[in-house]
């Protein structure tokens, strides 16, 4: 599998490991955002939410909330953004599932998860609600 | 308990729901982002992502990896966004933890996990990951 995320995994290319267990595998970015931004991938290759078990998505969000506390006590940040992109429009770029952990303060200057809320057409938001419950199994 | 997802929770104020167990309620976003945004919350009240129970965050995860898919069969989205933020410094706006799912399509406009990878201080990243391992229980 020529994936980057499998060979970090693996061993093959080096990381800076902070968290393994059977099923997750966590890691720096070395590419942070912010001061102590990490990755929590599933061992098991998938490329995006639709791709991965339940277990490995439960196993890596389990991981994600203990990181969060580390990472807390750690760098001691304002707050911190959880994020996990999936496919390209989503901006995802290496295409085996990971969750971003970063750490943010205010005025850090990040526009990552800004928005002024913009209120929908409710009859339209409640046809697109009835049209995913029924897609539930 | 003032909290305006603790009383939708309640059904003291109205929404689109679009799952319910004994943990968690999802409702449709009514500042959608995009069609098909809504929000994940666990039923017991909590902040930020360290102020719940690790059972109600993977409750959480897990309706949310389920609701994806629901997501993805519903609207046909080229790409997800999960997101959980945490603290004003990260944008949180009602402090009632909750998720994201944010449907995604290429040229829509949001620019919410758009970035530029800068390479960071490599030894600096190592010097951050071994204080946040050594900051895990």
């Amino acid at each position: 599998m020529d994936c980057i995320f499998c060979k970090i995994v693996r061993g093959d290319i080096p990381s800076v490991k902070v968290y393994e267990d059977h099923r997750v595998f966590a890691f720096m970015d070395i590419n942070p955002l912010n001061e102590g931004h990490l990755l929590i991938i599933p061992k098991a290759h998938g490329a995006t939410i639709h791709d991965i078990t339940d277990a490995d998505f439960v196993a890596v969000m389990s991981a994600t909330h203990k990181l969060a506390a580390a990472v807390k006590k750690a760098v001691n940040p304002e707050g911190i953004n959880i994020m996990q992109l999936n496919g390209a429009a989503a901006n995802q770029v290496v295409p085996h599932l990971h969750v971003h952990i970063v750490p943010r303060w205010s005025g850090d200057g990040l526009t990552i998860s800004e928005w002024d809320p913009v209120p929908g057409d409710l009859e339209k938001v409640k046809a697109v609600g009835k049209k995913i419950r029924e897609a539930l199994p």
